[in-house]
């Protein structure tokens, strides 16, 4: 609870009308995509960077937690304010403030949705390539928290690598400014990719200089359908193998496709597993790479290739793939979603790992994601009302198994609440106890987004309510 | 001086033949490119980390100074024992682990040289993109250190851009892994892009995980004269402008291209400016690309130009540009060579700024570098003898000019020793403190590589013997 001082203080420096204390309101600000709640004090709508700082310069004299949030469409919690306290939103701050098609570089306020740069970069003939699948409502700052990859980054990397500078104030207060405009820039520790994938706990990003690409010429759309997911990851890696990089490389078990049918209806036929590919570039190059893509297919048993002719049936072949999710959730609302990561070569081995797991533990499990970067979406199918014990020892051994392969147990969700107690699965001691001691340096007090990365130290409690919904 | 202690301990560690005190031996680990000379008191090749760890303990409770060194080619000093102490050379720690053709991954360790890896990654149909012009002396450990780019940056990124994980021993000792060998991890703070550019400060590299690519296709070479550096420049950006982005994109000013031609008679007729530019990818894409950029140049003015029929014609080309280090270095032995970076929409305003600071201090200025980035190396090629302090000053106003400009003080070089003490004309109190903090909870007795990055504390000395050569 905040005290009347601290409440007077949070509307002082925002104004009256940009923060609220109401329960109708907070409740807005008090959930994820993780199917948990937990409830602020305060929600503010700071206008700018100094706004910023005297909240946070507050919430270290008067010790309450602060979370800065984006769209809250986060898969670990990043954004949940589990200790209660005061939610900084920034529904205020989303111009975009510069698009220099010299420099190919844009400037950004952190409540920018993604999909908006991209497509106001395109009319420019601009490319952002971050493609989260969140993109339509995920913000900038929340992309920078969480480091937010997407299909693209096979070819193009992930929100990281397109992050050049950054605005940001530390929890102590201080505003700063990290990086560059330019491609090129070591002065000093690099603090702009420290503050990427830190989850808000690092610092408050108030605005970002972003890389810009020239707009691909050229887009060729594939559908390949397999009859197993051992030939689909054999032409995954057959395809790479051949020197082409896709920038799109997707993949999807039977388990996902059946509940794709059952959902949308769109029209593919059973099939064991089923691999979404886009090549793109110089028109006269992604057409010859498209070829080769089909042979490549058929090589590694391919049962049916489709090459999209037109804007209709690119919207097509991705039907299946936009639809996974939904179907997904759909066919069991409590799903577990885990994006572990592996060499994209030992996604045989993986597929064969999970296909134990899943007899193991007795739940069903569904497959999807970006086979070209080895990021896959494991969903655990588990019964709520039965299963939910198995299901989280299925997920632990879908975490050892991604380890053992060479993997990470995150490929873009982040750790957040919900994997930090698997932290310490896949980081030694020595590089917790070094990220901690950064943590300590730049936050005393620990009021920046606690209990978030780090499992919550013993003795301390979470202050917030937290209901499973 | 070390106690007799602390080199029976450094012998233990290592081995006796694997440690040296001689000062013939200690002279060839007192230099790099900054021309001038500091003396550590021991120079020691481990042979993992395990040895690494136990060096760095020690020189924590002994309390002596470490630094990591490669191949001692950095133009900012940051190899340079300035206090003193036991430099750490890698020459036994020189193996490519392993090339991962499957999933574009190398692993090498630190002392590898940057040149070896790519012809081994080259022979395998793959790529390693960083080119610093050291490539073919300076190594992987020293890349990482500071951040290496060159001029295929425009295209593909600088030495952070490649590098997945690493592993590397903490100031005080604890031996850490960091990232991953995938394209996406998001576990826990970004330790790898915080080690990458921190210039052998915050950790020892051991190991590293390095990105690859496929090798491109097909290059093509060509090479542009112009009467002006304005007409260069605008070329530079409507190339980018018109959807290109080419491999590498060199500029020479006329001071450079006239004194390549004393120097190597490369046969150039005189032009006020070229620009070498490359571009690379699929066979067809190049072709059309290509003619692209031959329009754009003669649009902007060019006079002439040039495209290399076969592989004797590209070295050709380079010929000019590969000369260009070593023939203002004979001219000027003294020059102070600089890599300030602004946009490249603002070259030609960084060369009337320029030419300015020429008139106002009377000293030669020759310019060259990676037009695309915006990555310049300005040359002040002043007398030593009697323009030392002029050039001095010179170089403070290049500094301002960049950052006026919207710029940096370094792209590649780094701040070393060289320019720690131009620090805080681009960066706010606030970022350095926020630097301070990390370096400080990483190493609070400040024993690895001392007197870099930041300017010395008043106070404290430097104890190694400096001489400028």
């Amino acid at each position: 609870m905040l005290s009347n001082l601290v409440k007077n203080g949070l509307c002082r420096i925002v104004g009256e009308a940009n923060c609220s204390f109401s329960r109708e309101e907070l409740l807005c600000y008090s959930y994820d995509a993780t199917n948990t709640l937990h409830q602020p004090d305060a929600v503010v709508f700071p206008s700018g960077p100094e706004e910023v700082s005297l909240i946070l310069k507050m919430a270290n004299s008067e010790g309450f937690p602060v979370i800065p949030r984006g769209a809250g469409t986060g898969f670990s919690g990043g954004s949940l304010p589990v200790e209660g306290g005061v939610v900084i939103s920034f529904e205020r701050m989303r111009k975009i403030l510069e698009i220099d098609t010299e420099n190919l570089v844009a400037v950004v306020e952190p409540g920018v949705v993604t999909w908006d740069l991209q497509q106001k970069a395109e009319k420019l003939g601009l490319f952002y390539p971050p493609d989260p699948s969140s993109l339509k409502f995920s913000t900038i700052g929340g992309n920078i928290a969480e480091c937010a990859g997407g299909p693209r980054a096979v070819k193009y990397g992930v929100t990281r690598d397109y992050v050049l500078g950054l605005e940001a104030v530390l929890p102590t207060g201080e505003i700063i400014n990290t990086g560059v405009r330019t491609a090129k820039g070591v002065v000093g520790y690099d603090l702009t990719r420290l503050l990427v994938c830190s989850e808000g706990t690092l610092g408050i990003v108030t605005k970002a200089v972003l890389k810009l690409l020239p707009l691909p010429e050229a887009t060729v759309t594939m559908l390949s359908l397999f009859s197993d997911m051992r030939d689909a990851a054999r032409a995954t890696s057959a395809i790479i193998k051949s020197r082409i990089i896709p920038s799109t490389l997707e993949i999807m078990d039977s388990v996902s496709i059946k509940c794709v049918e059952g959902f949308a209806k769109t029209g593919l036929p059973d099939a064991g597993a089923l691999l979404l590919i886009e090549v793109d570039g110089h028109r006269a190059a992604v057409d010859a790479e498209a070829e080769a893509v089909r042979k490549v297919c058929l090589e590694s048993g391919a049962k049916e290739f489709r090459r999209a002719a037109d804007k209709d049936e690119v919207k097509d072949l991705w039907k299946a793939r936009r639809a996974v999710s939904a179907a997904l959730y759909k066919a069991r609302p409590g799903k577990i979603n885990e994006d572990i990561v592996v060499p994209r070569s030992r996604i045989p081995e993986l597929v064969e790992g999970l296909r134990g797991i899943s007899e193991r533990y007795g739940v069903l499990i569904a497959s999807f994601g970006h086979a070209g970067d080895g990021n896959i979406h494991v969903n655990i199918m588990h019964d709520k009302e039965t299963q939910a014990e198995a299901a989280l020892s299925a997920a632990e051994d879908v975490f050892r198994l991604a380890l053992s392969l060479g993997g990470t147990i995150s490929g873009e969700h982040g750790v957040g609440l919900s994997k930090a107690r698997y932290l310490d699965m896949e980081l030694k001691p020595e590089a917790i106890a070094a990220m901690r001691k950064i943590k300590e340096a730049f936050d005393p007090r620990g009021i920046l987004n606690p209990g978030k990365i780090f499992p919550t130290p013993p003795g301390r409690k979470a202050a917030g309510s937290a209901v499973v919904l």
